[in-house]
């Protein structure tokens, strides 16, 4: 079995913890909020992605065939709050990627309680999102998204 | 102190093990075998680079303007055979990169053993290094490299 500290340690170096949004015209709010646990990998040594998986026991391995990595992802929020947000509880991340991971935390907290069915809930989580370090590239920008809020 | 399994895992995405090569016009053999141990990181999460250069105690960190990414970086050979060979024979690397690691080991038993000091074992050190999977960039081919070698 992989070790709980190796997982955390190659984590901080290629994972992240990213909350994405998308407009979505059948939901009543018109948004829909997705957290995402994500590390990707070069297919020829990704061999570390399926012991996560397994260690994990939830989320999926996908291949890119446009940059020949593979990307393992949790995106289930249950699965995120039950085990891989307790999983880093327990094994912290030690560089400062560990501020977008507490962010993170509070969103999918947010989320279990249900936040994201309201719009102060909904504007709170996109306020969050956005003081994460996702490294620039971010789809929507915040006036986008809050014009798409039909609650 | 940070976990050991947690310096593997990182150094399994992010970093890497490498011997490269330069002409010595003063070395009676004329050309110089360099292995290196290395990590890189962006510099605002680099935090881990120091808590490594801690843990093994020694090698250094140098930055790097142009990409704004932090380097620590081991070459000295005894601390290679000493410290940072040792660590990854208790805490092992899971992905193929180990096999660039067990490559890297043996060069670096190699120059221990004074091997570089003679036509026929540099050779052998050449062959090794180009097995070794370095991402594809390498500054010369073995063709010129055997060219430089002077006895």
């Amino acid at each position: 079995m992989i070790d709980p500290n190796y997982i955390s340690g190659y984590v901080d170096g290629e994972g992240s913890f990213l909350v994405s949004f998308s407009p979505r015209e059948k939901l009543s709010i018109g948004l829909e909020a997705r957290p995402s646990f994500s590390v990707s990998q070069r297919e020829d040594r990704s061999e570390v992605l399926d012991l996560m998986q397994s260690y994990f026991d939830c989320g999926f391995i996908r291949y890119s065939k446009r940059d020949r990595n593979r990307r393992y992802e949790v995106r289930n929020l249950k699965d995120l709050n039950k085990v891989v947000i307790p999983h880093f509880r327990k094994f912290p991340l030690l560089s400062s990627k560990i501020k977008d991971f507490e962010v993170f935390t509070q969103i999918c907290d947010l989320m279990q309680n249900e936040q994201h069915r309201t719009r102060d809930g909904f504007i709170n989580i996109i306020n969050l999102a956005i003081s994460m370090n996702i490294g620039g590239s971010r789809r929507y920008d915040k006036k986008y998204l809050l014009s798409k809020l039909k609650i």
